[in-house]
């Protein structure tokens, strides 16, 4: 493990732990949802949405602890996402993180439910944030713009509908900024809006968040090609398999790879100009990259 | 028709024509989802909650157009849980407001996410509304606290779980309590706030509110058995044969009809505190026994 992975696991474990004391409680009535919510938002991922959130905030000079409860309603968004994602009537996994999926273990109907609470329950975190009233409302629109039928929603409804076909590259680019892309970015400039960035410092941020948002969806394509299944914890090809189209699948594996690195460039880029503690932003976007899960 | 549904009628039309204006257009990309949200959220349904939101607002002195983007929020969290409860893994209904559910048009997978994006929108709208911030967050706590997971979804779960099972009335008024009382409550309390309550009128508000959630609800346990199926746009006894539990099912028609009338009493008392304008929220507690549909 090197010193960028010691860190993150690290922050991983301070906001596993952050999530766990937000979230209700298993012995809150009824217990099945609060279950199904815990099981699918606590034990596991790479809280890269959380960590960006927090990097972010002390990359302007705030304090990355501020955006912590921030990046844990995000974290919970992204678990909500993950969920619906899977039902049998979305792409209909069987695992995710290396373990069955919500509906697997609580069924259909419980899983439906354990993403609506998710996605409701982030937003009473955000009603709950100790910060000025009007970078609350900021926040609320940051994140409700990001996830919603023009945002993340717009894209799994277009990932489904593409599912089968052959796409043209911009439907797929379509897909993947709004699916992937667009939570990323609400995590990063959430984070730098708490920590009271300047318009042109979240011009900045924004930057870095669509590269560093793209560099990990082509990385993730080529992941799904070449990748291990035993560290990704899906079966891999199923993108594949389901015909989707994908960054290898339109441009080849090297032109895909070259792309990813352009990314990484333009991240780097967008970080000099910032006033405040940004190496760790600096080597994930490296670490995207180079990660092989 | 008197003049009570004359006025309801002419407000529906205003808040339809309100939810047209600030719902995402069906030409927006990706068509499909913004076809099932606006088919699920406009033309059709009674608008109580959006009413009772507006005249709460009214009956402490505010203008009700003042709450009419809040009040059409509440709308659309109300057919966001609409179409996850019609869902096949949970009541599998094929019907609702007399017209074909959201999946049995769209398919499972667009209806699943046309709910989620139904809340993520009422969100938005909330985030967008010309209030102050301050009394804005309030909003947000009111709203997410009230159908969450120890609300409306705390609600439909205990609820799911209760079906072909004979359960204790304690169980009955949770699920009742939660499933339908909590968002009436967040309809008329927000709009008080809206209004500028003080805190003994938001006292006497929630007092009302309260009782005319349960007064709703048992008239709809009444109607469900003796009502006509076609005014009701729904079968009628379908919550008998999947024997859930209701009012008259465990206290038998009679006290169930004296319950509700007290309730309705109850809400009568709640309004003779109030400084402005509360004619049509005592007609409307009396509507909704009255009701037969």
């Amino acid at each position: 493990m090197n010193k960028l992975e010691q860190y993150l696991a690290e922050q991983s474990s301070i906001i596993e732990s952050a999530l766990d004391h937000l979230l209700p409680k298993e012995s809150e009535y009824p217990r099945e949802i609060h279950q199904a919510m815990r099981y699918s938002c606590l034990g596991g991922g790479k809280r890269l949405r959380a960590v960006l959130a927090m990097e972010s905030c002390q990359s302007v000079g705030g304090a990355g602890c501020d955006a912590l409860d921030y990046a844990c309603a995000i974290e919970m968004i992204h678990a909500y996402s993950l969920i619906h994602d899977d039902l049998p009537c979305m792409d209909d996994d069987d695992f995710r993180r290396g373990k069955p999926t919500n509906h697997k273990v609580f069924g259909e109907a419980i899983a439906v439910l354990a993403g609506d609470a998710l996605l409701t329950y982030a937003m009473q975190v955000l009603a709950e944030l100790d910060l000025d009233a009007t970078l609350l409302i900021l926040l609320f629109r940051e994140v409700t713009t990001a996830i919603g039928s023009q945002g993340l929603i717009g894209g799994q409804v277009a990932d489904l509908l593409s599912e089968g076909k052959s796409i043209q590259s911009d439907n797929m680019e379509y897909i993947h900024e709004n699916k992937t892309g667009k939570l990323f970015l609400a995590s990063i400039r959430g984070g730098g809006l708490i920590g009271g960035a300047t318009d042109a410092q979240l011009a900045a941020i924004t930057r870095y968040g669509q590269n560093f948002g793209l560099a990990f969806q082509i990385t993730d394509d080529i992941l799904d090609i070449v990748g291990d299944s035993k560290k990704l914890g899906k079966a891999v090809g199923s993108d594949l398999k389901l015909a989707k189209s994908t960054y290898p699948g339109l441009y080849g594996l090297e032109e895909s790879s070259r792309m990813a690195n352009d990314c990484v460039m333009q991240c780097h880029q967008a970080l000099t100009s910032l006033p405040g503690q940004s190496c760790v932003l600096r080597e994930l976007a490296q670490f995207v990259l180079d990660r092989d899960y």
